[in-house]
């Protein structure tokens, strides 16, 4: 099982909006085939693994991180495949969420009289595919907040200097969590201050889904992410935008979205982007656009770069912004923080917690 | 030598302003002898450690974490007394950084035929005294700031609530922290906001020397640190105090001293405490204290107690304010960082780096 979490997780960025599946099949005690989903629209892991198993794979055992599917999707029912295959006994890390396949698979294999033990690393497989397992029920993107922050919790001096705040290590990480999601989110005074690229700068990076909240459509033309072509870039504005300036963002290739209300909202933003199968997207916002999600319970995911310096200043920015919690006992909870040295830096990882509003 | 770490750490707290030492007598392969410092004019650990061996000191090896003294201080020097016991070779950790003493103990020492190795452990021994090596060099307190923090920096929220930020262990952590220190300095707006005692309520816990910083003798004459007598209150002034309201803090058992300075200056603050003897001393102050002594490069160590929970809030205090650095590269760097989970919390030790003004 260990194996097909690896061959599972190697695949991280390249599935989307599908989930991370490995499959290893075992005969005679030996590894007879191995598979892995890597991108969706094609095989499943099980067939990967069965396929180059061949003969071998009748009478063995397969390990798969995630329920055998029980539907005619895109590719086969994975769990026929499987009875077909002539495996005898099935081992399973984690039920499917979906709720088209939970339960499903694991009746097509047992009632073929196969052998089906789940559980075996569940809680390995579930965090791995914490966006599927997201998505597939709310048809709502997983959302992570990034921010690279002083040990005070500042984003820029009192002057909005803030080069560079984390060493590089904790930057090319960045770049690698960029890769990872689907889209990228920041507001469009981030844009109008840094004229960032938002791209990942890695080796095989993968160039997320650039998305611009911008309620007045202040984005300026020349911005790097309006021309650059180098990911696609959806601008979310308010009701009352400037017809003319979508016009002439329309024109460069960049999509306008808007939403019912004179400020961009951000749950209506979430939707679309769901509605679109945006499955995952990191948001690296100044402190007010941070806050606004954070406030409407849409955050996921907390990763914090947290350099060891002291910047100090009443007016310097942190991460966090706008009106904030009115009692410390309201302030939102993480759970399940863990916390590792990256370069000089740490980085800090946790999931809210939210009272139900 | 492990062991003789082991006896000089239990004394912590109980030395001051003395350092922390332990030594162990071996001779024939079995212990005869065990001693620590374990208070200012009382007995040196090594003269304890001769006196438990008696007889079996003669012929021995003593183990001690700081070099042996080589002045007739308030006990005899014990270089001396190590070589009356016949004791035939020395392993030192660290050399007493104290000016009248490195290096002398050991010329004593070979000077009588003992041989003498130092160096062992020399890291552990001179962390362990990190407050002494400062005090005893430069006469002025090894100040440490500490504070209890949210993941985005923040003392309060905007409508200055503040209870509880962290958990029970990491309060009680502070406690234990307080009773290691001499003194322990917060700003007059904690007292007047806060009214708290500053004392340290754990079993045995000393009470720290009160410090308070009051430009404008604003502290009320009803306040729990001017009343209740748990500890000493010294309350630090500017030059133009009221000279009544100083008779009326006199009259309660308060000292007040004042600065050359308009506005309390925090160098002469810390002047005259190691004029007076108090060699570490705690900052739980505002944001507003905290950065005046980190921009007057006095803060020699940070403790933070870091709550996995996000408060927000534009307006919400940060643990470090004042005006702050310019320029991102101007922000002071932490070294020798660690961090530990207490609690729910994480504790982060660092020790600021200051580029010389």
């Amino acid at each position: 099982m260990n194996l097909a979490i690896e061959n599972a997780k190697a695949m991280k960025g390249q599935t989307d909006p599908n989930p991370l599946v490995g499959a290893v099949i075992v005969n005679d005690n030996r590894i007879v085939g191995v598979g892995a989903h890597m991108k969706a629209g094609e095989l499943h892991a099980e067939i990967h693994a069965i396929r180059m198993a061949g003969d071998h794979a009748a009478g063995g055992t397969i390990y798969v991180t995630l329920e055998p599917c029980s539907h005619h999707g895109r590719t086969g029912p994975c769990a026929e495949a499987i009875v077909k295959a002539g495996i005898k006994r099935v081992v399973i890390a984690a039920l499917d969420p979906n709720p088209i396949v939970c339960g499903n698979g694991v009746a097509i294999l047992e009632n073929a009289g196969i052998e089906v033990l789940t559980g075996v690393c569940e809680e390995e497989s579930r965090k791995m595919n914490e966006v599927f397992n997201q998505f597939i029920v709310e048809k709502k993107p997983f959302i992570t907040l990034k921010s690279g922050i002083t040990l005070d919790g500042k984003i820029a001096t009192h002057t909005a200097s803030s080069k560079w705040i984390t060493s590089s290590e904790a930057r090319e990480d960045v770049h690698k969590l960029r890769s990872e999601h689907m889209a990228i989110l920041v507001g469009v005074g981030t844009v109008i201050h840094d004229d960032p690229e938002l791209t990942s700068r890695i080796p095989n990076g993968r160039n997320p889904l650039r998305v611009i909240l911008d309620s007045s459509l202040r984005i300026p033309l020349d911005a790097k992410v309006v021309n650059d072509q180098k990911a696609e870039t959806w601008v979310f504005t308010g009701k009352a935008y400037d017809q003319e300036k979508k016009r002439m963002l329309n024109e460069k290739g960049i999509t306008v979205f808007h939403t019912s209300t004179l400020q961009t909202d951000p749950r209506e933003v979430v939707n679309i982007l769901g509605e679109n199968l945006i499955s995952s997207m990191m948001i690296e916002g100044g402190g007010n656009v941070n806050a606004s999600f954070l406030e409407h319970q849409l955050i996921d995911k907390v990763e914090l770069y947290i350099a060891p310096k002291l910047v100090g200043g009443k007016n310097a920015p942190t991460f966090l912004e706008g009106v904030g919690a009115e009692q410390m006992s309201d302030a939102v909870e993480l759970t399940d923080v863990s916390v590792a040295p990256i370069g000089k830096d740490f980085k800090f990882t946790g999931y809210p917690v939210y009272v139900k509003q």
